[in-house]
């Protein structure tokens, strides 16, 4: 069982668009068992179209298309599915007074485009949108299935959940997952893979795969199964072991992100959070935030990114900024230790660097970035030194934060290095 | 002169990478007047990497190949490349000394494999990669180009801007902009259609194509030119009529985001700005402090997330949050203004909303924002009605602000709807 996802619009292929969908396809249909042999990015243009829906279903049983089903006449696949399966268009009675009642709850005007919308091929099965006002289509022809979803992300999402997870189970029975994943933070690539290389073999032996994905900050290590098959307790196995090797580097596993397991341990604690940020401004404490049920443990923070601010809102005097610097470990435990009052919390995380591209010195270059925890205990600090790129940099910092406060959690002994 | 691009790695396919490479490469290729015919993304497979050399050389002059240049045991394409040029790895001593120099500056041990990313095709031209550790490969055969990138993103980048740049450019011959682009914000897609209908038979009558690009929040209006030339003075036009007939709504153009736009006003009249988050925690403040430079005009914020914090940090009167609510005009308005006082800065932006999924009421349903703006002339506020969705919701309410904010500040006047 092949799928292939095709993704159509100009706006990708001249990258004004990121094509997020066909990396969140990727996941439900692996999650699914349903392996993805190719992505395609084609152009607006209706013979491009429709030699991709040939090429494709010639190579797979499962077409998966997105974009392309929006009200404006930019938007042509709809007349393109059409043509290839020789059908024509008819209003939708049930689409069209969804349509209408989607208008109404937004107090807004129903325009002769949007009644367009209700139009669809006669041929394909209606797969409901209520989310938005361009429904799904199923095709289903000799053997091989063909999709047409809107291209806006949470539309597709909700439609591929609803209308086509249930129809594909039926039709191809689910399998096992056949990858697994386990996530560190803070770790390279290389020097990971350098420990990891007896094991390659042993877990190359067990017929299993094992691959090492960068990004910034992070390496996730996928060990995946060819036969569809893979064994738990073998995963367990590798993953206890990395753990013990690296306990402050081995943060999750699959899917998690690192400011969920750490928002899981502050809850299994009852303990509460809050921030100090100078160059961060604000996205250590966001990435709380994103986390729905965050209000149980993150309180609030103080975003401390002028001096001023520093010794107004987070009590740091002005003799230690003068004399260490903003970017210190004497400024970086000040503004955790008194935030921590501030803000009436068990545990303050507070960060100061140079994310650059300026600020930096010979002694303190671009990347150069200080990070305290402060608990009823006291204070742990420690300087991180990332690259020279500023939006890295920033990235890279609440990573690094996040894992440092969840070394401090869990009692893990953070050696320096 | 057209260009495909094909990303290789089964982490893209199965959705653990975001293919973030091609929509960049896809930006910048454009930039050169460059089209882009098709995206694709295939398996570490050598078989399917071999068929997608052969297929694209036969349908492009110019591929651009990512991915599978790490140092680990899952790659393979550098292999694969001297299969399909009949050729062999030999190490080039230039990028061993450069990959010897690369582990000595950051005090990491240099590894076997990091020796074998030296070993590079004989009959490719070497692109130096300063950033990292595995160079990129041009190879130039039959009058078609090949070129071979790592997959890391800002290593891509680095290699792109400076070895490939220049050799294109001398290849071909750089053309003007294809495409022009101007920026919305709080419109809705159709609604804007319908406003621009009569327009779009005037720029499709001069030869140019227009397509709306929504994401949340936003719709990009791309005009284009298929014959490669636009006319400025045409789309400046556009812009102008635009701008007077939803001046808060067109905020910019081109890549320009919100936060830069709103950063370059404040620069431009010297003010200072500062937030008091509550849903967005932080996110509003990150957006500013995202852009280099920031530091001239964003001094740092409160983050009131819970109830007690808006009490003690923000000034907020327990009595006011008990009346009112914390998600309500009064709230976010004293947020605002007392705010302004803590942070002592020309400009306060507030924000209290029910992101959810939980905390909606029939009254205040989830996705109900209050935004503020607070100067020296005192505070307006808004509320804002968005979706059920928390990430979305974080996400619009941040460019709410920030757009809310814009308007303030060009004085331009918001009439409620």
């Amino acid at each position: 069982m092949k799928a292939i996802l095709v993704s159509i619009g100009d706006e990708l292929l001249i990258g004004q668009t990121i094509n997020t969908n066909a990396s969140w396809l990727g996941q439900q249909l692996s999650r699914l068992g349903i392996s993805i042999s190719k992505v395609l990015t084609i152009s607006d243009d209706k013979d491009e179209i429709l030699k991709t829906f040939k090429s494709t279903l010639s190579e797979a049983e499962l077409v998966i298309v997105t974009g392309g089903l929006g009200p404006t006449k930019d938007d042509i696949t709809k007349h393109t599915l059409c043509t290839f399966f020789d059908t024509e268009l008819e209003i939708n009675p049930q689409v069209l007074a969804h349509v209408k009642s989607f208008f109404e709850k937004r107090n807004r005007p129903m325009l002769e485009v949007n009644i367009q919308q209700a139009a669809l091929p006669k041929k394909c099965t209606v797969l409901f949108n209520e989310q938005g006002t361009a429904p799904g289509m199923w095709f289903n022809e000799n053997g091989k299935v063909l999709i047409s979803l809107p291209g806006v992300p949470y539309e597709m999402k909700g439609i591929f959940n609803k209308e086509i997870v249930p129809r594909l189970s039926e039709l191809f029975p689910l399998k096992e997952l056949y990858y697994k994943t386990i996530l560190t933070q803070g770790i390279g690539e290389s020097y990971l893979a350098d420990h990891m290389s007896e094991w390659e073999n042993e877990i190359r032996a067990e017929g299993l795969g094992l691959a090492y994905l960068p990004s910034p900050g992070m390496v996730k290590l996928r060990i995946s199964s060819s036969n569809g098959k893979i064994d738990d307790s073998k995963i367990e196995n590798y993953f206890q072991r990395l753990t013990a090797r690296f306990p402050q580097h081995v943060y999750g596993r699959e899917e998690e992100t690192l400011s969920e397991v750490v928002g899981r341990i502050l809850h299994a604690k009852n303990s509460t959070v809050g921030t100090i940020e100078s160059c961060t401004g604000g996205g250590l404490a966001n990435s709380f935030v994103q986390i729905a049920g965050s209000s149980n443990y993150f309180k609030g923070g103080l975003l401390t990114y002028s001096n001023e601010l520093k010794n107004k809102l987070a009590l740091v005097p002005n003799a230690l900024i003068a004399n260490f610097g903003a970017v210190s470990q004497e400024v970086v435990e000040s503004m955790a230790l008194n935030g921590r009052k501030v803000l009436e919390v068990d545990y303050a995380v507070s960060v100061s660097g140079i994310a650059g591209p300026d600020g930096g010195t010979e002694e303190k270059p671009v990347g150069t970035v200080w990070i305290a925890v402060a608990d009823q205990n006291g204070v742990i600090s420690k300087c991180f030194h990332l690259g020279d790129q500023r939006e890295r940099n920033l990235q890279m910092s609440v990573l690094s934060a996040l894992n440092f406060l969840r070394c401090r959690l869990l009692e893990i002994n953070l050696e320096k290095k």
